[in-house]
């Protein structure tokens, strides 16, 4: 009896059109059966967002020959949910990849990021979760970023995730000689030293763009930020259990009354 | 001498125009020197959004008599980032009260809620930051609500909170009388048994609404969901480090290679 292929479904937040999103369907269908949703437009920084208010649509996009695609007027988390609950209904996806990202989810950017977003929705559907990030906005070469995601990707088949633990993965923006490892890390406390930069449209209103940089606080190769500028691999299991558990003692001394 | 207030920033996500802003404002107002800096529109279920690619503007809004706020055009964590980092630039903020929400921040919630990502963001930027929520759409008494917040802000002025830690309080939509004490929770699993309703447009295109209910899976008291359904304030400590530190020596041991 042939052994089926697995089934893969990819997503992402720079939408549909993305090179990596091609870059990763080229790897990942050489060993899987392949599905692709994904928001029609770039969707950087929109965190978990979750269209409730609104409804959605979604249509059919070319990929490449004769390989189509859902664009899904939405979020990442939208493509996502509408991917699992209805495009796909009725298929047993045994992976989700999203990505592969245009620049760093490392450190603060965990929580803002769109690609770590569709791949915590993955995960809270039930189905083992990837996130994968090429750290660099103006790198363009994602042919290692792709290949390794095969990798790991296969890793991930075999061995599966834990319910509730997804993959966090960042990819040094250099060619594959110079990279040094894989590492298995934690989330930075790196977070960004940012303002906002004031100015007057032609008609003096005040308008505000925000701009700054990584203010670097993490030290060791324990730590993804760190692992990344090395040229190491960065690997981190993240959860979407917020609770600091740590605190809950000590709150619970405060003897807050009604 | 004269002791000075503390200096209280209030923000939310669903609107300036909200009432839950304005039972928070009146309650704090009685200890505190207060900012009221939020969203110009109901942002429910942005998640942790932050706009990078347009620029944001921010106007005066009239809150109540001579009372005025900024009501910004962008996210809840837009927001706060933009009052802290140039609308309230040179005020020591003392805390950060995200709220009063109209509907539930609990379990799943969590990490779609734009009050708690509006919390969040003031943690980031070192405040001490609560978020607080009326558990339900439709129950529109925040008199408890406004007044509990009053006494978990003394709490937190007095004791702190811990860099990185902030506090997710739900309060259980039911008259004081019927509310029966204060929990300490941790953050539940249940989740949104959800689908799409697909429907067709005037002109034969498919639309698709997200609809669905909580699946609870939490049992005991120590889950957030729980509590709020047994009409106890929940007070979760939450923090934004995703990383789940158990699976570090697991994954470790996968052995993954280049």
């Amino acid at each position: 009896m042939k052994k089926q292929k697995p089934i893969v479904l990819i997503s992402n937040d720079d939408g549909i059109e993305s090179d990596g999103i091609k870059a990763l369907w080229k790897e990942i269908k050489k060993f899987a059966e392949v599905y692709v949703v994904a928001p029609h437009t770039q969707q950087s920084a929109v965190g978990h967002s979750i269209t409730i208010s609104s409804p959605i649509r979604a249509r059919k996009n070319l990929i490449d020959r004769d390989f189509y695609g859902y664009a899904v007027e939405g979020t990442p988390a939208d493509s996502v949910k509408l991917a699992v609950r209805n495009l796909l209904k009725g298929k047993k996806i045994d992976l989700l990849i999203s990505g592969i990202n245009h620049g760093s989810n490392t450190a603060i950017n965990t929580i803002y990021s769109g690609t770590v977003s569709a791949a915590t929705e993955g995960t809270i559907l039930g189905i083992p979760s990837i996130a994968m990030s090429l750290a660099s906005f103006t790198y363009n070469d994602f042919s290692f970023a792709a290949k390794f995601s095969s990798k790991i990707a296969k890793h991930v088949l075999k061995n599966g995730l834990p319910k509730g633990t997804l993959l966090n993965v960042n990819i040094p923006p250099v060619p594959e000689k110079k990279i040094k490892g894989v590492l298995i890390t934690r989330q930075g406390k790196s977070f960004w030293d940012d303002y906002y930069d004031s100015r007057l449209d032609p008609n003096n209103r005040e308008y505000f763009w925000l701009t700054g940089k990584m203010a670097v606080m993490d030290e060791t190769l324990e730590f993804d930020e760190i692992a990344v500028r090395n040229n190491y691999v960065s690997v981190t299991p993240i959860h979407y259990d917020l609770t600091d558990y740590e605190q809950l003692d000590i709150l619970k001394s405060w003897n807050i009354k009604l």
